[in-house]
């Protein structure tokens, strides 16, 4: 790591302004990212009810490393680098699926669900099979989210798991039915993502449809009166309503807000898209919004759960995976219909994709310095600011 | 900039031979060509006749930068940085377009076509618009030929301007009629183009419709006494003739040569293929061609002009723009048919452009080395010469 | 060249065990590879039937370099750089063609088929021709396989041809018929091809077909007998069988080894694809398995030939060419079928072209660490021992 270079630019950045240029699109940056931010917080990974059997599986490709994320024989997820201790060959050949045992398709090595070798054919005698279990890494779940970390010692999980928890628990995530999962590949750098995602200053211009499910978006309407009704309602019904905002040494923000009135769900008609999800009895939980930094976003309606999780691939290049998660007795075609449950974050996904990526663009310009962001992106410059602070105690130690 | 790797290629350099391998395939040699000759002379962009009416734009991308050239309100022509004030979006996304005004896509930031922000919702009261105007770059124009210079100090323009002035002049540009604009990309560095395009020692093999049209381009032919007799001609018409060069401190190069007897326009077929354009009364005034260092060549004939714009991209990839003018009273399919306009230089300049690849693809071999020129490609030299010397400059400062 | 790091790397390689990731990835090693391994030793090129007649010609791209490989007048093999010593344009543009002369496309300078310039057209009175001849390269031919070296002082080519003269002789490959030539781009490291095609651990798990026709290939079944019965015939029928090992100074590997019984050729049924090619008279030849390093694998049967040229393109991309050979006689549609004598070849090949890029994606996680051969991996280790001995060479120089 260029540990003068960054220094050089966490000790300039201004607080309150967009990133200076290299933050946004220098290899040395992004590096850096990769060990303060990346091989160090917990990632969000997936969900358990991807992974409903002993034996399912799904990949999670992180830069060079690709890890199988794997329910183990009673129930308990594993991780595992996919690699192979004899000779390196991945493994798990699909994006995901279900496999009894880990077998390396190169010379037939097998290995358990936990990871332990079990059979390495024609090695000599004096062979350790001990020695060569697959390399593990570290997991926690919380209703039904999946969390990894690529570091041998992790943050402390307790204030994730704290802050999710209850905002979660109604949905019933482990039990659910995945619906639907999409990946997109976007030109540009995943903390434009992040900002993006942190703020509606765009939302009146930019998104018709999303301003016409959630009423205060445009910024324009006073939506005072109807939050605090509202969250009478909700803490009546035992549902959660404490905002929880990232502060020095979390993660996490968390809040519920309502749709407009006579709005059921986050859909481009504004009508219900399936039956209340989990231990939800109607269509008027509102919207919870939950972020974990770095890279996990979810909005939830009383009848499914959308999840992004944002992966960085290079400084200019990031990975999406959008996932709609409905409740396990919804039966498509009767309950749900695919199209009209997703479309709603396929165009609003597919208006921020363009800004992201058109913002990126224009960065890279010889022109470009950073500009003020205004008051109602506060969000923003928390993003931000926590961004650069991880940078900042990365090339500390 | 690698100065001293620079500084000792420069040295090295022997006129009249083909430069070094580093000098057309080198990342340095690129970066510091962008720097002394790109980022420093008048660039030019396109014609006035493309941005007719005010708020008519098109872009031009300069490596990493976009830049807008649109006409202003009272038909100045003003050239800006693509980037926002604010968090750096593009603004204007179309290739080419007309607007009103300058809004950028994310958050409406609004700009007038001059560059000023008129209007930034929802910033605090202290905040200072005059402060965030798009950042502009200088902009001439010459007889509707528009040039852009990066630099916050360009070069005198008098000696271009001065140079072009007369020869362009009777193909009244600004009111033309842009009939055709293609855009090519080639895997070749921007100087073999160059090179490719100031000397015909290659042409009696490579390209038989242009020699077909062009007296003595296969420097077979004796065209002394045609040139002699047509420069009387041409003289008492009112057309300019004066030779000029490229020397020490200029960048222009004009001529006017004659068509083969009997041959009408640059053409397959040797006919016109349009009506006389601007003040021309007939189809004989030969050919005038134009080039200025580094990026412009024109080859106008009586009917039509057509120009060529370089645009390198890094130091293995060149962007080519053809464009084709014809006089402002002529309609397709009445006047001219857009086949035969454009297909004598999409022949001639697909020849080129596989030569100009090949070219580069045998540079690249390790057993290269810097062949000599022939005596006939004494215009070749001239222009290595001034592309070594802009790099010896830029290292001397 | 990073000397220090290429030291520090040879000298921690343990034998035994797979290599350091920096071997199969760093672009560092990549490069001393081809310093110290592609640009020293004898490389196959390909096979005098493919250029029958004088001024036939096929080109091999190795890096940046294009060589021509040209019959000449009087019938011997010559190798040249496709670089026009004039302003360095490639000159032959084709992958394989006739040239009576080497005519540069550009400005027709005129090369003989041994590379002498014969005509410089327009060039001046002092201009001398023999100075500017094309650059070439030495060449060897034994019984029909050609090999080059980009070494101006390359090894002794008389090991090599001691080892495959007994073995190639029969199959009369100079008279031999090409049927088939196909490429292939693998985005894997080029030793983990050489380490594939070294040990048949992996075949009884990834080659059906191939274990249907090679008695042992799955390392259960016991092949002694069978060979040395085998052995006693092919001696009596004068076919060599002595067993040649790469060890200290030498590359080439070439041994006999018997069919399944019953089994006539390499193909899918186990029958004949092809009449008995050059001496041979009936199909009981068993396979002649041959390897040159760096690049030339070859698997011969009593009625063809099949070959496998190796070149790396990075330390990611390898291109492999597949060559299948006939008897001159042979005519297809009636002696052979040209889906059945390649397809064996083509299913097998592409099961190891899966491996080696899975191979190569796993080497790739951060978790890879080399792991321990089996004993039935000795050749492989015979591989990998001579490439870090070739690296190790390289920076003691």
């Amino acid at each position: 790591m260029n540990t003068q270079f960054i220094r050089s630019l966490v000790e300039n950045y201004r607080s309150g302004y967009s990133l200076e240029q290299d933050f946004y699109t220098s290899k040395e940056v992004f590096d850096a990212e990769w060990i303060s931010i990346f091989q160090k917080h917990w990632l969000f990974a997936g969900k358990t009810a991807q992974i409903k059997k002993p034996g399912d599986y799904f990949l999670y490709q992180l830069q060079k490393d690709s890890i199988i994320v794997i329910r183990g024989s009673h129930g308990k997820v594993h991780a595992h680098y996919n690699t192979c201790r004899h000779r390196g060959s991945v493994i798990c050949l699909e994006n995901a699926g279900h496999a009894a045992k880990l077998i390396c398709p190169y010379h037939q090595w097998v290995y358990d669900k936990d990871g332990s070798l079990l059979n390495a054919r024609l090695m000599p005698d004096d062979f350790c099979k001990e020695e060569y279990n697959l390399h593990s890494i570290h997991v926690r779940t919380v209703e039904g989210l999946i969390f990894i970390s690529l570091s041998k010692d992790p943050p402390d999980f307790s204030p994730i798991e704290n802050s999710l928890h209850s905002y979660l628990k109604p949905y019933k995530i482990d039990k659910a039915t995945v619906a639907c999962i999409k990946n997109y590949r976007l030109n540009t750098n995943w903390k434009l993502i992040g900002e993006n995602f942190r703020e509606c200053y765009h939302c009146g211009g930019a998104h018709p449809e999303y301003c016409g499910a959630v009423i205060g978006a445009n910024l324009r309407e006073d939506i005072n009166e109807l939050t605090s009704e509202k969250n009478k309602a909700w803490k009546e019904k035992g549902l959660e309503t404490r905002l929880i905002e990232v502060t020095e040494g979390t993660t996490t923000y968390a809040v519920r807000y309502p749709l407009r009135p006579g709005v059921e769900s986050y859909s481009v008609t504004g009508k219900k898209v399936s039956i209340p999800k989990g231990d939800h009895v109607d269509h008027d939980a509102g919207v919870v919004g939950l972020v974990n930094y770095p890279n996990f976003w979810m909005d939830a309606v009383s009848d499914y759960v959308w999840t992004m999780r944002v992966t960085p691939v290079d400084a200019a290049t990031t990975d999406l995976q959008f996932c709609w998660l409905v409740d396990e007795k919804a039966i498509e075609g009767h309950h749900y219909d695919l199209k009209h449950l997703t479309e709603f974050w396929e165009i609003t996904g597919d208006q921020d994709a363009k800004l992201c990526e058109n913002n990126f663009k224009g960065i890279q310009s010889n022109a470009y310095q950073p500009g003020p962001y205004s008051p109602v992106e506060d969000q923003v410059v928390n993003f931000v600011d926590w961004c650069v602070k991880q940078l900042k105690d990365g090339v500390k130690e």
